[in-house]
């Protein structure tokens, strides 16, 4: 039998042993990113201890060095003075050495009745359940800006557009108020998925639960959960905490990525429906007008990322067994990175729209294109004068042709062209032409009539702003 | 110039103009798909047309007419004898075309003040909430055989995993229950998703509202809605309810793929802890002992469908401007598949789970191995006899040296030997040291002892299944 | 202990066990959606019985009667006469069945030194290879098709842009030939995935190879594939294949979504720069100018569901020990709907451009918008008067600046006025200003002067059609 | 109208202008991840100025002044002495901006007839092609790990599964070449990966190509490409370069994730074949013979971030217009970290293989439980004495009916026990019982008869090693 290949080894530089240490700790070793929960940890720690005292498991003496302990090892690290070590492999392991170098054996008697199983569920909860709220209120900030800007053009004409083709005027803080409704779809999305994972994990040790008098209740209640979470199993094997952010982070950057497409489309010469603030694009020395979304394009892009650390997660859960793996600390990094990615997209995006300035004009001219009053004359002739539907149409689509032939709009059209087209269409049908018209006869509960953007403003002011309206 | 090169022209066959029409009927048309929507278009239909004669906007006559030609084409598909014509593009054309056949004008003025944008958006909401209330009681009846199962093994021993290495002996009833808890959540997410999307989009039109005196508090109301949508515009563009669905589908999903795992690994003659169904599993012809988890590796593997769709539809949407873009017409397949799928999965895994049988011998067996209660030894110590913790541990290793050097378990080491190992391990250590003590010992909130996972089986009857407890 | 819970049974309408066959039946099952592979089982199970005959595995007499058998077998499948049966589970039990039901006991001998796991393997390989190929010849009628177009478009100016903003000039065919490349990166990633897949499983048998004494060269060679597969293990849990294919599609889809995007905005009113064939447009009754892009929106909405095609097969495989997991059946059907989705893009895609018509005039009158020959500007008194970098900018963008003031294009400013901004500015810069000048400037390899473009259109012809250029 | 919300204000801290800027930074800024392509950025560049040069666009001395200039940023960067801005966006500006400051303007002349658009496109091409060099040479290190130990092990029997359960015995040889086989589909894929982007997009400028007389041709070539790309607008837009190495390393992910999982099964006690390196598993400080298999199950688990990777840029390009897009500069970090991972993992699964110890007495003793051999049986008597297919099989059944009565396997019934099954079974059917016997059997080509994997070895060390066998 021949011996070890030449290639294999010479690649490696010798014996894979001598590596296999380096690159262990390459792959195992978390402290690198995980140390971002060192809050959540020393927060968890903090009432663990207490608990721990309350129930006699450990003196209290032994608390307060630990207490104090902690709250050292908290200064040390916000000074920057803590060393992480990637031998200690996480940040647990890395608190827990430092605790004991500092205050000895009791610094060990923490981990009493714990497990870093359950702890680093704690410690995520926690952080997400952070993520969660910052999501929350940069997604008010975000709403707070659109229904500003919604109020100011509710009755400032807009194509609206379906096929990306005008179909029928609407207005402006009708448009606007479309993504406040997403947004508040999002805060409500964030808000189920805390309710759901505000469980605490603490005091599901290993796995098994633990023999110790623990009080899970308590170290439940101090940390701000609603409960301790029911099966200690569960407790450990569960990452839903981290998929429900995921998704719901998902689903909100695709949301932006809408309104992005949206800012990058109208901010081309060709549409030229809205100005970006010039904090948020780039420019060319030479040719001064130009002026790239850079931010609204990073906006737009970055949905991907966040999809792929949900596909990611999703990917590393499937198939695998109760209770820990050790693929579970693949929940880490791209959380992170979600989180990051969400909150600066959304202030981004909030800086972005409260800074842009529409240029009514064109908006209003672009509202008109295409003869988008043509249903609204239809529907005219079907409900104030009783004719039939399929009739109706025909009588649109033929004084279409003649403002297409006259080149003009509908209500450029005189009385004896209406009247030559059908004597139905009486003067009085011009409460219905024009796009103003036309937006303001559209009054059913939700519609884009002026009168119903107003009052969805003041309900999205209520709903989502808790003010009292405007 | 050259003219057009032949390749592609022959490849064609003639000229593309030729081939047009199909293929566009082929890109095109959606009714071969979303004909599945038909008991949910005629219910909408209803609603509309009898919101539209109380409002006066049609006729009463017309609204019977309406009404009657309806049920007429309800009888139509269920007996088979509809014809579905591609031509006519999607459900609401199809059905729209048939009713104006049977019934004349009438027909076409049912479509006043109505648009298919609003009228698919809520066809699919309707279809959307029949998935989920399906999806919710069919966890629950999974939930159902599992609580039975967890109840029944509340006190058998098995070992519990981390790495896949026995680390701790738990109860197979504290196992089992760790599912019912994921279940639970999948509930609650699908409960969200529903409450989220359980709102009317009907009365949108076409984007921008009507101009006709509808009342869509009455239409929301009829369909069992919460209330309309708040934008008309949002009411066209959203597909989140799609996304809700997909996401809480795809979590789920990977629940279930996490146990299917444990019963293809629990099925393997290696573990031998479970035998499966006869009907769920597949054999050989000669190998009369062989059965292949076939219902388990396929619920494990169509995790990865439901995940594919979910990344479908987020990436359709991504980048999308406002309102309706026929790219939205992607929403339905990958949908229909993933409730298809789930259904499936769920109905599969609550049959395999009814009928498979634990061999609670091998399980009992399995516990043991690996000295999984030294920990407990230690514990003791620390929690009995005030050892510090880090002597605590060291004692432990000893006990377990002693064992592996006698070839024994730890509970089998003779009071002699114990007490050599240090004096303070004194006979009453016996009370956590083999796997029945060691459960019985992890009493805390949601530990393994088979008094806690009693009472988890009576919350869980309560919680989940409404019933008093057992 | 409590008996079973009756909610569980209730949902069920009695004993799971009575529901067990019907929910495995639909959970296993695979002929509903394998019967596709019918043409490729019959042609492997052809070759196999030719190389068993040749062997002396089987007598001549068995391979006469087993050929005229699946003859048959073809024709009752073509003429719509086969009963494809869900209790035989697949394609493959159906068709041995039949052909034993047809010729008795040899059409079981076919199965010797075979087993169901090769068999779909190579069924999988022969159809993938099939799809491959039918990729392949669409993306070169699709390429023909632009070229075409690059030909006669080769010096029609259009804006280039960068972040959807006019950048600078290029030529409308120009910008279709980078599509020419993306699709030609996409046939090699198809020839790339074809070789690589190209070895034939067949004769692995269940996993392990046979005692047969098969000839494997012969049943590879007669079935188009280069070599046997090397490792009879590998034969059989290999999906490498469908993931090429996959991940090849899924990158095209994304190339097809570029292309639609722009078929969509260039289709605006605002953008004006094509009409696009009302084959593959929808109307409005009654404004008939609108056109919406409904072909192309799909094509940009169906990379959504290759991707997650993908996503899916990755997914069910990652984690999958070896050899044969049920899990694989899941390789099908997502194959089989990208393999569809794709043609029908890349069909619809050739079609709708060929009959595109470009308003030449808009593209023009857009690729001037902006001062986009700036560059061109500072680059030419870099390059003929030596001007240093940084004071060519300078000097370019006061030009802007001027044009800008006067409301005219940098090529309308008069001699004095250019003279007046810098002496340099001599008319001889006109030569680079105005679009025209400014595309035939840009000479180097691969550039937009329209006599490079010309020579890559010949290139294109040269290299992706196998024509001597034009 | 009312004023702006104050809580949205509030939340910014005071007005949203003013934070704008910093916003703008994050978001925008790439240079902390960017600073990765310094290396090809300088080489680029240098190869960028000598053409320059020697074309006469820019002195010979301006050119020596680069080249030393670039030099010294090299000397900089690697000795850690750069400081890297973000105000200068990125590693190009950085460069750029320092070498100016270095050397004046001639460093302002290096950008000449380039953009940073090509610059980047170029950069991450030459990335790309080392991170393809370096997934080569580890996949190709891998590949001899497990060539060797296929050899040592080519005669080791073990089982060969299907559904997880042992269905044929086969040796761990033949087994492992097995994954030999998908590391060369990997190492092939990336070859095509490499071959289909070493083409250079230097010289596309913008996105038009230049003006100035440059040679593509000479820096392709001083770049170690194969040529420059044939269309400017596409060397700028295309991120196939990038599709292609995560689509590689997806899928090769995958397998990984393949090994990784029965590396974790088969460490198990339950199944106990292998003993996996004692660096590259965790411990318990009190079950020391517990060892966990963390490496594996990270190699297992981060195959999830690579398919994320894949999905995130697949999307961020999905419906993306020409040319340049700022949602491409989201083709960095993904790349950056699955390139990274696909490394580590490649690097940390053959050290972990290299010093694996597998249990050769278990493998054999789990090869033939479950009467493994019973399909020899039945194929001997088809193959030897010509027994009809179906009657075989039921004779082969009765024999296992025997033996599961006896308690004993097959090989171990006696010859009268045999005879009475069935006379045909002489003694000589022995030779296919018994697991050694039935392995020895399977001589097919690509099967596991220890002759083929000897050869299959030697086969595969002259394939993917490049040596004359053994």
């Amino acid at each position: 039998m021949s011996g070890p290949t030449k290639s294999a080894r010479e690649l490696w530089g010798g014996h894979f042993a001598t590596d296999a240490a380096p690159l262990m700790e390459r792959i195992n070793a978390s402290v690198g990113f995980d140390k971002r929960l060192w809050a959540e940890d020393l927060r968890g720690s903090r009432a663990h201890a207490r608990m721990l005292a309350d129930r006699g498991i450990v003196s209290a003496a032994d608390r307060d060095a630990i207490l104090a302990g902690l709250d050292a090892i908290a200064r040390e690290i916000e000074e920057g003075r803590f060393v992480f070590d990637p031998k200690l492999e996480d940040i647990h392991l890395n608190i827990e050495a430092r605790l004991t170098e500092r205050i000895g054996e009791a610094g060990r008697r923490l981990h009493t009745a714990r497990s870093r199983n359950d702890q680093v569920a704690t410690d995520m909860r926690l952080w997400v359940r952070g993520a969660i709220d910052r999501a929350e209120a940069l997604l008010r900030a975000l709403q707070a800006v659109l229904i500003d800007k919604a109020e100011r053009h509710a009755a400032d004409v807009m194509p609206g557009f379906t096929h990306l083709q005008a179909a029928q005027p609407v207005t402006l803080g009708h448009h606007l108020l479309a993504y406040v409704e997403m947004f508040g779809r999002d805060r409500d999305r964030f808000a189920s998925a805390r309710r759901r994972s505000n469980e605490c994990p603490l005091g599901a040790a290993a796995l098994a639960g633990t023999s110790f008098p623990i009080d899970r209740e308590a170290t439940a209640r101090e940390l701000g959960f609603d409960r301790p979470m029911a099966n200690s199993i569960d407790a450990v094997s569960d990452r839903d905490f981290a998929l429900d952010y995921l998704s719901a982070a998902a689903i909100c950057a695709v949301h932006l990525s809408r309104l992005a497409e949206e800012l990058v489309l109208w901010a081309t010469p060709q549409f030229g429906f809205v100005v970006l603030p010039e904090a948020f694009t780039s420019g060319s020395s030479i040719m001064p007008q130009k002026r790239n979304p850079d931010a609204a394009e990073l906006v737009r892009g970055k949905s991907g990322r966040v999809i792929g650390h949900l596909v990611a997660l999703l990917t590393v859960l499937k198939g695998l067994p109760l209770a820990y793996s050790k693929d579970m600390q693949e929940d880490k990094e791209g959380l992170f990175d979600a989180a990051d990615t969400l909150e600066l997209c959304l202030a981004a995006t909030a800086a972005m729209l409260d800074g842009a300035r529409f240029d009514l004009a064109r908006l209003r001219a672009a509202a008109g294109l295409g003869h988008t009053t043509a249903t609204d004359l239809a529907d005219w002739l079907v409900r104030v004068k009783g004719v039939p539907f399929r009739e109706a149409h025909g009588i649109a689509a033929r004084a279409v042709r003649r403002a297409e032939e006259r080149g003009c709009q509908l209500d450029e059209l005189e009385d004896a062209e209406l009247a030559a087209i059908d004597p139905r269409l009486e003067p009085a049908v011009r409460e219905v032409l024009g796009v103003d018209r036309s937006v303001a006869s559209r009054t059913s509960l939700g519609g884009t009539a002026p009168v119903r953007v107003r009052e969805a403003v003041a309900a999205a002011r209520a709903r989502f702003l808790g003010e009292g309206g405007s």
